[in-house]
């Protein structure tokens, strides 16, 4: 009898990550003869350890096609690293405990490079513990910083809220202008890399057109030159956009979107580039400022989903199921560019270990010289990426997302506390 | 020969301000026998008195019809009142003026309850100086508070985004609750009245559903209380997700997005309802919240205009005509609602003395007893505004936005001084 599928989510999730779900569902539909049942686990390697096993077979069709333009994470996505599998052998036991229980032969995980070194942690145990298990990575982030892969699925997505929503917010600041606020400031996710920001550059159609100004995690932030910057573009332009990394840092390499408590009981700093950037353009330069900062909103949105983002989070997806097919096992599906214009890509693997944990950053060739906006060589990699509207439906003027049944999996071993 | 049309924005603006504009035109396009050219003032009064105008019959038609579909005020919007007439008599004269140099006799201004009282005085000065002038005011604003009418366009869209961004970012936080943020807080728009965090109370399908709290500008915060409400729901539910109005304020009537300076120069409290009811969360609860601030994103965001808005935006723009020539002067059509389900609408009017910096708030049948989230007469009534997609065109990923010539008419008059 062929072995069971368990499938899981990890890390921050994305407007697509239930797409890479849909995908391997449709894998295994394809191969019915060669998979068993189909299990996800809930809150990823959380509900492997629990045992807390939804079965995704007792699902109706509607909801499960609906994952594909459902955002969030449909199965819970957790933040939880396993231990070394020499000082941590009892969570490793228990995993094939659990998957044994259950005829589980193929773990497929699906999140970003920390979640890939669990991937691989589970692999490199189940072998060593002589478990028969498949095990698969499918790549998952917003922050575009995975390794291996052209682009990360999620990002596309983000991406393209991103641009959008700057270049709409930049239409309303330059009507208003004239007599009221003349600089916006938009933060954006990325702690460590830039991309988002970069994205945001998107949304500069002409030389003058907003955002002026693209602030990236991976260039120093100088103050003075900054705000000469913002006066320049003010006098010239009657406003100016700025998008900001919120993984901005001083030259000293503080975090701008420091903590700082005030002596006032109850009020203090709570952080965010964004407010503190526009605190400071307020005092420097007495302009009237105004900042946003969408926060999940960005990473949620599939209301505006990219259509590019979603096909390639659904492909991992079915790719990680026919690598499995085909007797692989420790890698991870990832997305090669073939050409940017038009633009063609495939999907390509990799093995797990080489992936885990390693972050890649915006390019120098990204990054305009004077470090405050993107360059056409970035404009070439990111542009397709947001290519395509994919909508889902509305009901009543809101979206209608996918309402699993979440039906469990009898449990057939002793609870186990994390 | 007929007399030129003069049309003006003014006020915050909205998804759906230039709809009314593109409204405008194409009433005086049915009545070209009645009028001579149309032209629009830039940054609303501030271009009137100016003479800083432009001229639309010199605008492409594909331009033009871009507009119904661009956020933002596409000639400029003035946050900029006029002096009461008998003590700025000067300010009057010299409209009259402008108006006199360019055959203006009709006057079409686009705003909120602030800008009808600029219009009324426009209105009550031309009479008095035997000025021959037809004005008209347009309603516009995403806070809702506009007298005499059912619904403000530029509201069916703010609330719109709002309801789809809550919904979205709440299935992010459901799915990463169990070992990441638990509390999540978008903050939204309203000074004086809660109406777009109402709109956010739309997102919840199902009793437990998010937003499980909706703060409105009409309730006193009382921090115990709403303590114990979201420890509650994050034992009950696993997490909990709050919309705030940005006029909340605390029972001694102090707004709790004041700014509070701390003694860390550079570094100070910035405002904000949502930094500071997480703040609040974090020490009380300490539960790991995030927060939103989608700012000038949400009055913006024509991406995910509401079709029902949209129409009514043009409605009023086109009625506005009508009525002029209909021989009425001093009135703004106004949205009267015929039946909620199903939605009929029709348009009215009313005298701009009547309306003008008149502000409603959310009535006490639209808040839940316990002051936590919207009745059933609230759905009834905010359902139908956010109905119907409105949808930009995309070009390369991104919205495809109306760029206007800004053909500017020829200055008859020596320059003036606000």
């Amino acid at each position: 009898m062929p072995a069971n599928v368990l499938y899981g989510q990890a890390g921050g999730v994305t407007a697509v990550i239930n797409a890479s779900a849909h995908g391997v569902i449709q894998g295994v539909r394809h191969h019915r003869d060669h998979f068993g049942r189909i299990y996800a686990a809930r809150e990823g390697i959380i509900g492997a350890l629990r045992e807390d096993l939804v079965d995704l077979e007792r699902e109706d069709a509607a909801s499960l096609d609906a994952l594909r333009h459902t955002p969030g994470g449909a199965f819970g996505a957790c933040r939880y690293d396993l231990g070394p599998l020499e000082s941590h052998k009892h969570q490793y036991e228990r995993l094939m405990e659990v998957f044994a229980a259950h005829d589980i032969g193929y773990f497929f995980y699906n999140g970003g490079g920390g979640s890939m070194v669990t991937a691989e942690k589970v692999h490199v145990a189940a072998q060593q513990m002589g478990y028969p298990l498949t095990v698969m990575g499918i790549p998952k982030t917003i922050d575009n910083d995975l390794a291996g892969t052209d682009t990360s699925p999620g990002f596309g997505s983000a991406a393209k809220y991103v641009a959008t929503s700057v270049r709409e917010a930049a239409l309303d600041v330059a009507s208003m202008a004239e007599s009221s606020t003349k600089v916006f400031i938009m933060e954006v996710m990325g702690r460590h890399a830039g991309w988002l920001a970069a994205a945001g550059g998107l949304a500069q159609g002409r030389p003058d057109d907003a955002p002026q100004i693209v602030l990236f995690a991976e260039r120093a932030f100088h103050r003075r030159a900054f705000m000469d910057r913002v006066r320049e573009i003010v006098e010239r332009v009657g406003y100016c956009v700025v998008v900001a990394s919120e993984g901005l840092r001083d030259a000293d390499g503080q975090f701008l979107s420091v903590a700082e408590s005030s002596h006032v009981e109850d009020w203090i700093q709570l952080g965010g580039v964004a407010p503190n950037l526009a605190e400071m353009v307020r005092r420097d330069l007495d302009l009237k400022v105004h900042w946003a900062l969408p926060d999940y909103l960005q990473r949620a949105a599939a209301h505006i989903g990219s259509a590019t983002d979603v096909e390639q989070a659904a492909a991992v997806g079915e790719r990680a199921v026919e690598l499995a097919v085909a007797g692989e096992n420790g890698r991870m599906p990832v997305i090669r560019r073939e050409s940017d214009e038009p633009y063609e890509w495939s999907v390509d693997s990799v093995d797990l270990a080489r992936i885990a944990d390693v972050e890649t950053t915006v390019p120098e060739a990204f990054i305009r010289e004077d470090g405050y906006h993107i360059t056409e060589a970035a404009r070439r990699y990111l542009a397709p990426l947001i290519r395509g509207e994919a909508r889902p439906p509305f009901i009543n003027g809101l979206p209608d997302y996918a309402r699993l049944g979440m039906f469990p999996v009898e449990r057939r071993l002793p609870p186990y506390e994390l």
